[in-house]
């Protein structure tokens, strides 16, 4: 494995000019990996010739007050994960060879970002598109590969794919869980004992919203999630919704896919996850 | 010359993988073209092996009451000069084409875009930001040709690309005037005949201006090119100012270039046209 800190090695090494037709297989990151994310590089294997992990903890995705400053972070650690899930190419910019000029342009999303955590995280999701179109552009890479677990993240990346017609394949890859069912995420280190004990709460809530849906209306769902996690939890639930997906509308018809997400305020961390499923049966779709 | 009109034709003939090296200019135009076009076809055409142009009236970037119908087009002429000049691939696509799907996701300019054309044209740059990354992607250029005419456009271009590593180099072509001085523009066919024998009035003033430089403050400078304009012409001024360049600031220090600009409204079109000098001497930059 090779580790990478600038543009200029990245072009060296995978300009498409000296690729000879290998392909590559980005997976980003903010690092403090998990087999959550070794589960996108075990992906980005299958289906490529090459993959690149990115480890960047992107400032321009945390607002004020945010958990920037104490978003997990062991590099040393992470180089030995990348390298035994055989990443190739660990790129792991600072934030100045990331961002060394700000001219101010922004991306900013549509609707899909005043929902869920676009609606208490204003800027958040601009911040992601800015790194990720930077990054796609630094890696080029015929593929790029996102767990679901950030299911409104990856809904706004598939559209701005879509859309503007950026040159890379965006795939899905399945939520990895804990034995508990606790969605597996970097800032689980961050719970107390007794927050980690209740934290598999916030999935069984999403499974028990799962078993009302096409007998009880979205926003009874939504009531009977929130008094779940209430009752089975010392966390603060800041949403729990139905929504289409991944055009993450009130409006469901009946042919689309619906998501069931939640984020759960801890004392030191905020947790997300969700449950995205056909209206026809109750079979999740995203496992 | 072959003429593609969907982005399926685009990269069965100009994917990277089929490219065996060669290398791409790209020439985005709106049509109706003139030589001011074609010296950016020529300047293409000694850079790189193939050409690649497109003529696309961008809907997105012209506001209400603008002239986005007005605007002229000729495309059986356009197709013809384009042949003549050695383009290689002319890339025609309906609106449809460019947006069969709207998730709302905008681009927005920063500060550059508050002044000169940004600030009459508001939503202006967005439109020409969403449609460059659309072709940008579509084409994948190895180098990209604007003329010095769009000043402001040109600026906020090169920020866009430098701050989110699009992968195309921008190129800067001077802009072509008309033997009077007017540079050339799609939208001269739209003055009348009054109107073309004053529009020369517009390079005049810049040239009156460019004289102070140095001597007057700018203030000064744009009220002396406001009433050049005035006087000489029987259209409105729009604008007329004196800024930094590229970044467009009023801040204008000793070692930075400057841009002398005006936009002036004739009753059917609204031309625009600017020196871009240094500070040091008066030796103008733009052409």
């Amino acid at each position: 494995m090779e580790v990478i800190t600038t543009r200029n090695e990245l072009i060296t090494h995978l300009d498409r000019n000296n690729r000879n037709g290998r392909s590559i297989g980005f997976v980003p990151t903010m690092g403090f990996l998990h087999e959550g994310h070794l589960s996108l590089v075990s992906k980005a294997k299958e289906d490529n010739d090459i993959v690149v992990m990115s480890i960047f903890v992107n400032p321009a995705q945390f607002g004020p007050g945010e958990d920037y400053e104490a978003y997990p972070r062991d590099l040393e650690r992470d180089m030995a994960l990348a390298k035994e899930a055989g990443v190739d190419f660990l790129f792991t910019p600072s934030a100045m060879e990331m961002y060394p000029t700000d001219g101010g342009i922004r991306i900013l999303p549509g609707r899909q970002a005043e929902v869920l955590c676009g609606a208490s995280r204003p800027g958040h999701f601009d911040g992601v598109l800015k790194v990720l179109l930077k990054l796609f552009n630094m890696v080029d890479p015929d593929r790029s590969y996102f767990g679901m677990k950030d299911a409104q993240q990856l809904a706004i990346i598939e559209t701005f794919v879509r859309d503007f017609n950026l040159r890379t394949e965006i795939v899905r890859v399945p939520t990895v869980r804990e034995s508990d069912g606790l969605a597996k995420s970097s800032r689980n280190v961050n719970l107390s004992a007794i927050e980690r004990s209740e934290a598999p709460g916030i999935y069984k809530a999403l499974q028990h919203g799962q078993r009302m849906v096409g007998i009880a209306a979205p926003h009874e769902i939504e009531k009977a999630m929130v008094e779940f996690i209430t009752q089975e939890t010392s966390g603060k639930v800041d949403y729990a919704n139905v929504l289409s997906y991944p055009n993450l509308s009130e409006a469901i018809d009946e042919d689309s896919e619906i998501i069931l997400a939640c984020a759960v305020k801890f004392s030191k961390t905020r947790l997300i996850d969700n449950i995205i499923m056909s209206t026809k049966d109750d079979t999740s779709c995203s496992e």
